[in-house]
């Protein structure tokens, strides 16, 4: 069975490739003719999701380079289907061939073995891999595009990095943190919070482990009343997009899980007037109130978990031999994923709140 | 514009009516004729979702009762839409009109004028409510008799209260939790958390305040690689559906947040064999990886926020004068939903697992 | 049996007074004569300790008015005992004396009662109050004027109040903390998070409810191995001296209870050089380890929980008639005491620091 | 100078000995002539304290094992000076002495150096050891028994490893949580739980690292009204002591940190009857109100970082050459020292009782 990696209702995608494929890239129907689509932000969004330490080398846009084949010409839309991809040059399925059958903890081989069968592990393994969110960034970076047109801008950047949490100042404007959080690799709008959370990595990769982390998106400039009471709301989109990419196990927005040890007369946000706009004092809501935009800042997060392949020995089972194995899994492992996920969770917010947009006729 | 109320591919289901209409329910498709479908647990499920207090009162079945009007017949579904509803008998839409002019906090009054304007505030807030859960309730009870024939039980229960959490023995059998949460109005499995839980509602009320609370749900007897790689994961079905329910603020599965803070060594569950099945030492993945379950018991927890309805008065805008106004809103309000979010919530898990079970050919 | 109001073994501190006593104060042996004491930074210490609200007002000085009775002359100690007072204006002992036999929850009233029996409850409860650490204030402003001198710096802020959480930046400087934490009602050195959490415990006031919160404490300037193996670690005596604060609920140093949740390889500090001076990479020693200072700057938190005053009727028993009854506490209650904690909290530490100091050697 | 190592009132310790001298142990001075004191428990709580998986080993009491100097005989204490200790059967001071130039990151040895000298290493390192516990075990088995003859009891397990925790239900009686704790190495009431702390506890063993927890506490039989309000409360001579302990980092008692978060109405614990007696329906306090004990069951949490020692090469100074250089400790690890936490912290809870109790005239 094929299977489905599509995604939306009026901003329309769908994922091309595998990991191991020749490449990995995207099909996205739904931008209007005469959109106009640089490619420049699409090939630094992809930079960005790049492993650290790889980021700043030389060889720089000889890895992960766009390329459009179809739907953008001059700078626009043609109104056609997109399509883009990149390469993949470092694929290399013989070596995950032999993991197929002592499953890897923490990594889908076990249940795409099961569900796919063992014939198709290639098929299967490949599709679970982060590398698909290639097509989802190449999407999101176009939908980027159409919202800030519009006035509407959504950064992304770490938040955490195990037990080390920076929050940034709610006040602090969006240019800044975006320039501040592109400062440094590991993607946090404070130097000197971003030089402890490196610490924390270093820390993980000595000791052969990983970590996990945690990825806040911020996003200004929405209209009042963007969303779909109930199955579309804001955060059912966003949310549904955020636990495809892999590795994600919580997303909150707002005051979010610290919302349920809280009393309502603290939690709900007062309004009051600032010339003739409405806002609230606080921000607990995230802005969102029935699941759409009440016009203050939309501000999630998403915690992303360490890293599976570690270079430690783990206990596993040869599915063959019926017996348990210790397995220490090949190759070099990237100890945080996290700063790899914030261009991967800063494009999914692009393209939910895209194809919501146009859902409400907000875009074009 | 017609907001959108639909959710589902195979197991596809439309909510109808509004609060304030005569009537809230569901049709759905997807029910295989001769799937049997027995009417007591719908109402049972029903029940729960009644207030706290309410429940125990004699009038019992006289409210929300259940009405089917087409689809099941003889205890079958007959393969055709199945339509069910449950009857108003509080809709008072005069005392939500004056409320309209001046927003809420915490509620969606204020996006749902702005998106939907003011002639359309009763049709936009009617379908803000939590009252359009009842036919989330009825189509999760159906939901969940198919999946129970499959040898999948869902069971969710209140986690925690305020501060007061309860954390269940993974050990501990579904039946047992099942009969232990409803043994209480507050639907803790542990009687004397659910006292302390109790007591921190009663406190909140006194207080003329509300509280939140998180809810957690298990499913046991899944089978292994059941869910869709990117965009339908496990996960993204279930976040999606928790999501359009009104309240919720955060939704994670196994160790969820707190994987972010923990080490790759730590969180990856170690398999091995008991005689020939594949388990794992921890469950730190929820029984999910890559999006698909892995035969492990499946566990997630959604929070809620508090009660946005408070007896206090609150500082807000009077959208007719464009002054500030402080609002008390009328009513006797529930200082609590957690109770109430548990068989929702229990409901919308059967809901995306029986639409994943039948995509993925798990059913019938 | 009379109570113990003493600390210290070097820089020596009896309690005096009562809070429906005439006056309260402190006695102190231990600074060394000639030692320059100005009394412009105890008059400031004691006004940072006053209600929010009643600190800006005009009556400014007429309020916890510094009156030094002996030890000090010309700007210098004496060498002999310094004892100091501030009148008590608004002691009303038959306010009082109604609560005695209905102990109101969460004040020592009952365990004081039992103690210190019911002839005594004026006595007994009037040390409990919060208005003895007047004396700590006035101790701890001397102490910090002696360690001053000697390079080490100590300030306090608000940290969090209720869910509202500001963590500085690490390398900000002490004396810019300083200045922004003075620079608003709530102590906290962030204008913005200053105002979410002014508005925080405006809306427990309006609740006719309280809220707590953290005081964090940050010195700098430290010598190398101030403390004592065992029985008087810095951790010991500063904890010592916080429990004995009324409200306090927790106590933790570095990364405090964040350890318990980090591997090793996380949490040791590296060590590096910056010149000739042994540095650490982080800190999540908070600058002590065996008890001792390292050299980096002393960080610790204490969490005060919310005021047990509040204007809601409250649940207690009438100890004379062995009746349950509904006590509304008279008199207008302070929402949250968290503000008022920072200047103990920061007494506390220059107490603590100044002891230890001068049992090591490192003073005068 | 000489390190402090003596503790209490009335009930009072010195700690003698080193990790390296041939032998540790206590001087113990306070217990009244005629006390029964039996030799058992005292040894069963220092085989307690041994590593985990040493304990089961069948040299048992070749190791630890108590020999009583003076001040008990026949089963009573004679009224003088008891001695006790164990003989230290591993002291390599050789082994030791090559780290004191090149400090341990996470150890007590750079500022140790800096207090005491280089010439004093070894006196000072050997007194910053958890060995040095040995003597608060011996002291606090023997002021438990002088509790439980007074109706009170206090019992220590392990609350958490790493992000597993196990909070048990308040109602379990405390004979029951004791034998629970002792069936299993880890220290925790729970067998499935302590499976998840033991295998949290395995992986950072397998990673080279070590992990760390939290030690909960727990007393009842308590009368009302011990303590002493300001500075001897309950709270400032338990966490004074706790911090005494090498690797504490957090104390907190009843809601502890998390009433920072609470509100009042939340918070203060509502009293009632049962009976003739004053109880209150929550227990936030943790029995505690103004220093003093209310009747409720004291509950206490202690948070204990993870072992300093690793076998990872760590990054430090060599304090000879001022050069960096990457450090591997020598040895084997424990990579978790709670479980030998929970006997001390327990020893502690029974040490300042006891002081306590006999200032407070309610013992003998």
């Amino acid at each position: 069975m094929e299977p489905m990696m599509e995604f939306g209702r009026r901003f329309r995608l769908t994922l091309e490739g595998a990991s191991h494929a020749p490449r990995v890239g995207v099909r996205l129907r739904g931008v209007p003719a005469g959109t106009p689509v640089a490619l420049g932000p699409i090939q630094e969004a992809l930079d960005r999701r790049r492993p650290v330490g790889r980021r700043l080398a030389s060889r720089r846009h000889e890895e992960d380079r766009l390329v459009v084949e179809s739907g953008l010409a001059d700078g626009r839309a043609d109104g056609g289907e997109i399509r883009a991809h990149v390469a993949n040059t470092d694929a290399r399925p013989s070596d995950y061939a032999g993991l197929a059958a002592t499953p890897r903890p923490g990594h889908a081989d076990y249940p795409a073995r099961v569900r796919y069968g063992p014939s198709a592990d290639l098929a299967g393994g490949g599709i679970f891999s982060g590398r698909m969110t290639v097509g989802l960034v190449i999407a999101g970076a176009i939908g980027a595009q159409m919202l800030r047109a519009r006035g509407i801008e959504c950064v992304a950047y770490t938040r955490s990095v195990g037990t080390v949490d920076h929050r940034p100042d709610p006040r602090r404007p969006l240019a800044d943190l975006r320039r501040a959080a592109a400062a440094n690799e590991v993607g946090c709008p404070d130097p000197a919070d971003a030089a402890r959370m490196a610490e924390a990595i270093e820390a993980a990769r000595r000791a052969g482990d990983s970590v996990g982390g945690v990825v806040e998106i911020r996003a200004e400039g929405l209209p009042v009343g963007l969303g779909e009471p109930f199955f579309d709301s804001v955060e059912s989109v966003l949310a549904h997009l955020a636990f495809s990419v892999p590795a994600v196990k919580a997303v909150e927005f707002g005051a979010g899980a610290a919302a349920a040890r809280m009393r309502g007369s603290e939690h709900n946000d007062p309004y009051f007037l600032v010339g003739d706009e409405l806002r609230t004092r606080s921000n607990h809501a995230g802005g969102l109130l029935g699941g759409l935009t009440n016009g203050m800042p939309l501000l999630w997060r998403v915690a992303v978990k360490p890293t599976s392949s570690i270079a430690q020995a783990q206990e596993t089972v040869d599915l063959g031999t019926r017996r348990p194995v210790r397995l220490v899994v090949p190759g070099r492992h990237d100890p945080c994923i996290v700063p790899r996920a914030v261009p991967v969770l800063e494009a999914v917010t692009a393209i939910g709140l895209t194809d919501l947009a146009l859902e409400g006729g907000f875009l074009p």
